[in-house]
């Protein structure tokens, strides 16, 4: 049988990544677990989210087999990283940490600029991880993003003027602390189907790195020191199981459009509270 | 001592409810429970909302005293209210019902227009008691508005084209059912921070009702028949004590706007989950 990654979001956002690992390894056994009784994780307080994600990586853990946890989950990366890797006895990956490593990649001037949810950029992590890399991050939480793209309004007029208003924000503050920056970071697993806005409101040459790319690459890094799934599973269509917490149905109307295909039979799973 | 009324909502919203309570009952004592935790109870299944609604409800009746409770939350009034009245031995007022009552007042062509959150549109209460006093309605969700109220973007281009964008699909809506609507209910309580935006963006001579005001009309109502605690209270400042189940420094950050004046502190509880 091949290897089960068990992937978690607070809800279906973290398809994104889902989407980027089937593509990166398409033979694993995937089960996906959106928190959606309790999200958005993004407003509350880290030892609530902290509560919460040991709980959701223990299901995946425990319940559902997983012998690798990816955390799709910028907020949860963010604020409880440390409290997941303590639940579960797994490696666990998280997505701060990648969407830093590729930007350092990308950026020539050493400036980088990130998007995100309020709770992630309160906790500061990505300048904290880019800081590492011997980047300077400037954050900005930009709440609005997530409601316009479960509205559907993806490549709306609205959606372009709030990015951009947003965008200049941003810029305005960089310029202030004498920065330049040439990278931005999507540092929220709603936004890479927003990527064609953002690409269109930075400025020429800039690089827009969607950070559930970069942890998708950082997971097939790691497995190929492992088990090497994307050889050992058997051919044919990637398992994917998917469980929420609430909301189901909403689950299974908007996350095709994050896994770019059918979600298919999402199970409702009871985690308490 | 003044008879406590206490007031529950999922977030801070319903601090537009408690505002107009204050107004009418200046000398009562008020117990307001925010469940920031589990919020927004809008995208939420109605098992899952009445199970968060009953415990905060009880949480106002065991512990703060309350002798009568405003539920000021939309979608715990639509999905929950029965399931609150079970779980506490008080009078409980639910949000949806007086906004039916005041639309029916208001309205001289019998057509009124909703807008709602999404669970609360869901449920159809508000059609369901426009139609028990003879009025039709078309509801509406508008799952962008409370995300921009609360990045403080009450009074924004942005808002007034979503606001013009949300419209023009309910009226195209109601249109098609030959309905000619003359009201619109505010159903959220968020909403009323948009009321003048609302106010322009309807036709001339329609009217728009506020929920939040209605509620709190009806609970004077339904007190001046019991302790009328009007008259009964000492002088002086309202008494008001507002708990929170998770961020308070939001709640205290941006509650004010809700309020109109200064929520001072608010006091963490756990209610478990």
């Amino acid at each position: 049988m091949a290897p089960t990654i068990g992937v978690f979001d607070s809800g279906f956002g973290g398809l994104t990544v889902l989407r980027a690992l089937i593509e990166r390894l398409p033979r694993a056994r995937f089960a996906f677990l959106g928190d959606t009784a309790r999200l958005p994780y993004g407003s509350k307080s880290r030892r609530t989210i902290a509560r919460y994600a040991a709980q959701s990586a223990q299901f995946l853990v425990r319940e559902q087999g997983a012998e690798f946890l990816v955390i799709a989950c910028n907020t949860a990366s963010a604020l409880a990283l440390d409290a997941i890797q303590q639940a579960v006895p797994v490696p666990v990956l998280g997505v701060i940490e990648p969407g830093a490593a590729a930007a350092r990649a990308a950026s020539r001037t050493g400036d980088v600029l990130v998007v995100a949810t309020e709770a992630t950029v309160r906790s500061h992590a990505y300048a904290a991880a880019c800081g590492t890399h011997g980047l300077r991050a400037i954050e900005k939480a930009c709440p609005l993003l997530v409601p316009l793209v479960e509205e559907g309004w993806i490549d709306h007029p609205v959606t372009v003027e709030v990015i951009d208003i947003y965008l200049n924000e941003l810029r305005a503050e960089a310029a202030a602390h004498n920065m330049n920056p040439d990278t931005l970071v999507l540092g929220c697993t709603h936004y890479p189907l927003l990527r064609r806005l953002f690409e269109g409101a930075v400025r020429p040459g800039a690089k827009v790195i969607d950070s559930a790319e970069s942890v998708a690459v950082a997971a097939v890094e790691l497995f190929n020191g492992r088990a090497a799934p994307t050889t050992s599973g058997v051919a044919g269509e990637t398992e994917v199981h998917c469980f929420a917490t609430d909301s189901v149905e909403k689950f299974e109307r908007l996350g095709s459009r994050f896994l770019g295909r059918p979600v298919g039979h999402v199970e409702l799973i009871d985690l308490g509270g």
